[in-house]
């Protein structure tokens, strides 16, 4: 795990998550809990579940064994059945008899996977709750601080850095719902047999199932979901949407970085996004690589789905892509949620940049200010039209749109100097901004309670 | 909507629903409630109210008008605003100076757009009810009918095609499920005006947007979310999810419809699935509509969860890029359920013809029943052992499983020929197909209590 | 083709190619080629090719009953040649009998299709012309115009906008390059009868379909290609790193048009980019549709290749699944390329702005030009830390950077103030670029003799 | 290069190219070249070239501490950077002084990628040589091998074996061409500077370009192209067309495998393909491992495709989103390519079963052929109704094809019962497959002279 680019795209823990060795391991916990489950269910005799379960460790296998083992059969678990088997024959012959009893590879390989997955979702809500615990106290912090709202890249009006910290965790607070609405669907046990019917157990399958499940913390389902992959695929949609708004955050950010918008900055760190040729540079490292896995993470949550038109009773191929896919997208989905919470939680907030950028266009961004203020009296219609000649003016003769509009006949009848003035000033027009900020915070207090 | 692949790929209902007249009566829609709600909360005169919504019929408009406009302005909701003012203008010139009172131009389309997903819900949740239906018929028709297992398509063991049919409805409830859980986060109103602020409202942005959900029948989110996308993402990965689904089940079909397979059959209908060189042939036509389905639908997919990172306020081009993504995963989703329903619904299943198959291979696919009635004499591994060697040689000799295994003495010795007899009929070696079936449409029944 | 969306992402002509009629008349285009050369090789009666020929014109056929008969057979093709039959029957009832003779309904369609791409490509060609025109404009135009390069969104060195045109020049004539290296592989004719062999046309198979493709002007492939579709997914691929390049085009003038950079503008139009809400605005309507294009092409391009996987002598799902996917390809990327070549040829460049920008830093962006400078002497990391350490001071002091560099003892030593002036004028420090320039400019001169 | 998967999915050379220090190594290579290029054209003292090269050895860097420099700068080349100067100081300090000279990071990490690339080309295509030659083989040695064709999964008509393998050679023949072309555009240096002018090389740059370019082996392109990326998304294409033919040959051969078709078989070998539940199964695991390979490259291209929108003079993100996903589709089209080599090569076909399943259909098979003969006198259109019928009836009444049409009066008129034998011998209706053959090898032996 120590990859030239991993600790870049993913993070430490998460690594361990997917490591060699906790795959195996994921493996291993199923057999254990099987061999354990068989023997109280009657399956297997009573001494042979803790006999195997002792021999489930990972360490006790040799890789590269196994990994030669797994190019032979087409899969990684018939190699480990057979090295658990050999493990578990030199302590007790008898107990050998009963490995995997009942099972087939795609139920050990399914449930290890899910039970990974388990503790992939562990990490990644935490660093989630991380990341809405810094969103939340930047919308509460800066719910008063006006910047201009940017639309297809233009100003628009004026907005407030707190709005739009509000918007990106109430978009947050709804990937962690759905992250919650998953778990009973996924976090389920993988349990068949050969094609789906558990007959070599005979009429104790159900049973051992049950005591499977209970034994591993998972969920029984109806039936084996061997070929039906919409649990595993919703995983990967979860965390894909979870991904996009990451990157649409981060990309804000970045644009906020601009040199020539320069209102917020990721924390500094010595040498961070130092620049090989330019020394004065501080390049975005943060959102750069949580833009990267917005990138990635669409096109992997695509496998997952294209994957899911597998064969009859096991897929040909269409499984086996999904083996380091789900892994792929929780290590990007989870290494941009640390960088961005370490992003969050440091961000440099630059007010008076916010404040010189909204004076940028000479009036233009509160255009929209006036010709509302006008619309009652001269029509939606007509008020646009009125404003929009004025901003043309004041944009080809360089000059404040106060002064171009305060020549205007027809606003001068209207308005008064100092309404213009109050009109003008963004602080004047930020409408719901503050309330909404507060419905976000509040309906956040809300699903905490 | 008279397409020459249209009818093929799509379905009539939700062609009309997502017809451009149609997203021209979406956005009406939200212009008609806007208005009124404004007049209701004393935004604009009262009277204004009802003398624009009276003019938001798309039957009034010139769509080649709209579409000129559309390119000038880069989106369908600005040409759409000045056409309903004209037209209002012609009844009610005052009323006019109102049209569209705070909102933004996302505003309209975001909201038309959710308004023509709620619509595509409703009949994708009857398509799948119907689908359901069939699904639970033939589980329960077929619980005991055996048929060939088969993994990464070769035989395996017996399952039952009721079991099969299982497998299929559980997926598909767990994908009710989601398009349940959705609904509530997608079927909201979009309304925050030019950059999510609602300012040109002052004070009553709030009362405005409350009164305007009220009236579309969508719940009012905390805040806008003109560039958080999550919304309309999730709702693409929950029918992606839905058709990775049908796939599945339309792929068993063409494989069961193999002519050397032939256990199953597309209902016949006059003319269909003609091949124009083949006299002979009958083409899986529903199940290759499926197939494209499920191998377009992942990438659009894709398509909204790239799109998801939106520059600050308003996206440039992602925001864009979902305008006929959205529509046409469900136009897709929905032609892929119809045509399966259809399928499912006439199926014609070949009782006879899965006996034979599992006949086929001389009783080598209740190889494992006969290694799990040994193993717990000879253990796992030498069961497996020897029988593997006694199909090896059943394979070579072109004998009968049977045979082979009962002049091979360990076997004779353990198992003797009736118990060898009931060991190779398959209708012995079903395991628990039959309680799973039971309890898929178990679960089943609890739902739709 | 009178879509409300239509006219804004794609363009009139190429809608035309790919409307319902145009495929149509490209299958029956195939069929009058069919039976003409069909009866030069002998294969039919002589008089039976031209009285097949004169009724393949689309205009002749009912679209709905096509459409419905499509359904049916689950592929355009086979209504269409019972209802040729029918139509040439009604003239010549012995003629009738030789439709589509030796052909299968995939020939029909591919044949089709490539006729269709065919065209796409003239039109794509002659748009690519077209860009590669203004581009070059530009280029020459602008290669001693500095500008701020900038990396991961900020201020970098110095370049000029003429390299940036170039640069994108340059990536252009390698996609063109790319289209007529695809034309030959591409541009083909598909005829294998059922299964691939020209069965039913005996002996002469070869010959007919050699005549089939000098009628149509394709070429005639070494043997047909049902299934295997490397030939058209090129298409998609060569079309999808176009797309490519003219969204990174577009997103440079997005970029170049935000409203605190305001180095370039889309070429104004009356009413174009109009906000309905702001007056002040105009949106990069050109470069929004042509980054709308390139989200959703790469999707489309892995459907194509997702599609290659098809079935034995003809695929289920995945060739149904190409249907609309390349056409769309060819649509959007098509859009796309008219709507930047539009904005290229009236691009409005602000070079003072470009020169105003390069002075925001303060002289911050010449750091580089400064410590190469200093680092034959001091050493590169050396000079780098000295320099990195000024405009560290520079930016939290507010000065420019040349009045820190000359407070420093190391540097007032080894740079004299007009040194340190000529370095911090940009420029003197755009390097290569124009030799970048010119060298673009006569490789392209080099490919247009 | 020891993980659990790796062997499974990609091939120990290419995984020897990919690995981190060949990374590193292609990063040092080009500073190595560089130095050297740099002290001949005169940039850097003449002595300072070697020195600096001296160094350029991946195994003298601490992989750890460029992995946590990797986290700092966002980027694993400052690090590089940063270590190969403190290790060319260790010896001499005043050639450390030019480590990196000119150059910037972008220009290390891009042409370190095209040299990996370049060693991985040459390995995809020693492969793709051994499969062509293997398709060739087959396509020649079962030319007049009949078998049944298949469309849409069901019996057509049928084709011969080495018909199946011509086409597959003819694909791989393309991709061969395509792989060529590539070249040129892909093999050339990056080397642009910190914005792509040279500057801080002053007058020197190209010619330092020109000597780093020789020395590497490289193409100097007419400019750099730091975020102009279709060079290295068409090579991600170029890999996307060929995994894609791959996956066709893989999903006929198993296809062909199924138990109820056996026609053909993946080489046997110890071990391979063993189920851990059902010891008569041999999986196709070579088939299985493909096919994953073509579900998953699909979209790794297109996220190289989406990558490309690169803002200004470096992308932020999607750049970054390429340096993992080039190598990922080298691997696994170079493991999917290994793979299909060696089952191609050990194929085992069984023309008995192919003559076997000719039959199944009691002679509907050459339906075709018997209403091909009729057409002339009958007309196609009759022709193809009347055999259709004595298709269905041969169906209902489970007799022979054969028998069915003696009894039609019609067919009995115009066929004697000797024609109808030869009819619907399948050996007598292969048409021009032969033929196609013979121009595919043809072609090829063409391009191998």
């Amino acid at each position: 795990m120590a990859g030239l680019l991993d600790p870049l795209f993913r993070s430490g823990p998460m690594c361990a998550v997917f490591a060699d060795r906790a795959r195996l391991q994921g493996m291993l916990d199923f057999e254990a809990a099987l061999a354990r489950a068989a023997a109280r269910a009657g399956a297997i005799p009573q001494r042979a579940g803790p006999a195997i379960a002792a021999s489930c460790r990972a360490e006790l296998f040799d890789p590269v064994a196994l990994a030669r083992g797994t190019v032979l059969a087409g899969n990684p678990a018939a190699p480990m059945v057979q090295a658990l088997t050999a493990l578990v024959a030199k302590k007790n012959a008898s107990a050998a008899r009963y490995v995997h009893w009942g099972a087939t590879s795609q139920d050990a390989i399914d449930t290890g996977a899910v039970l990974q997955l388990r503790a992939a979702l562990d990490l990644i809500e935490a660093d989630a709750r991380r990341l809405a615990a810094a969103l939340a106290r930047s919308a509460r912090k800066y719910r008063r601080t006006p910047m201009a709202g940017r639309t297809l890249l233009q100003q628009a009006v004026p907005i407030t850095f707190g709005l739009k910290a509000a918007g990106a965790l109430n978009a947050l607070e709804r990937s962690r719902a759905r992250l919650r609405e998953l778990r009973p669907r996924v976090l389920v046990i993988q349990f068949g047999g050969a094609a789906g019917t558990l007959a070599s157990l005979g009429p104790r399958g159900l049973a051992v199932g049950q005591a499977l499940a209970a034994r591993l913390g998972l969920r029984q389902p109806a039936m084996p979901w061997h070929a039906h992959r919409d649990r595993v695929a919703e995983a990967a949609t979860v965390l894909g949407l979870l991904t996009g708004t990451l990157g649409k955050i981060a990309k804000d950010i970045a644009l906020l970085m601009q040199t020539e918008i320069g209102e917020a900055r990721e924390p500094a760190a010595q040498g961070k996004g130092r620049s090989s040729a330019m020394p004065h540079k501080r390049n975005p490292v943060d959102a750069a690589i949580v833009l990267a896995a917005a990138t990635k993470v669409p096109a992997l949550v695509s496998v997952m789905l294209s994957a899911m038109t597998q064969e009859q009773e096991r897929g040909l191929g269409n499984w086996q892509a999904e083996w380091e896919t789900l892994p792929e997208i929780c290590l990007l989905c989870g290494g941009a949620l640390e960088h961005l919470a370490q992003a969050l939680e440091g961000l440099e907030v630059d007010a008076q940049r916010m404040r010189a950028n909204l004076d940028l266009t000479r009036g233009l961004i509160l255009a929209e200010a006036v010709s509302s203020a006008l619309a009652p009296e001269l029509g939606r219609d007509t008020a646009h039209a009125l404003v929009e000649q004025a901003c043309r003016r004041a944009l080809s003769e360089e000059r404040p749109l106060r002064d171009v509009l305060a020549e205007e006949p027809k606003i001068e009848r209207l308005l008064a100097p100092e309404q213009l003035d109050r009109l003008l000033d963004p602080v004047n027009y930020l409408g719901a901004a503050e309330k909404f900020v507060a419905r976000v915070l509040a309906a956040r207090a809300g699903r905490k309670k």
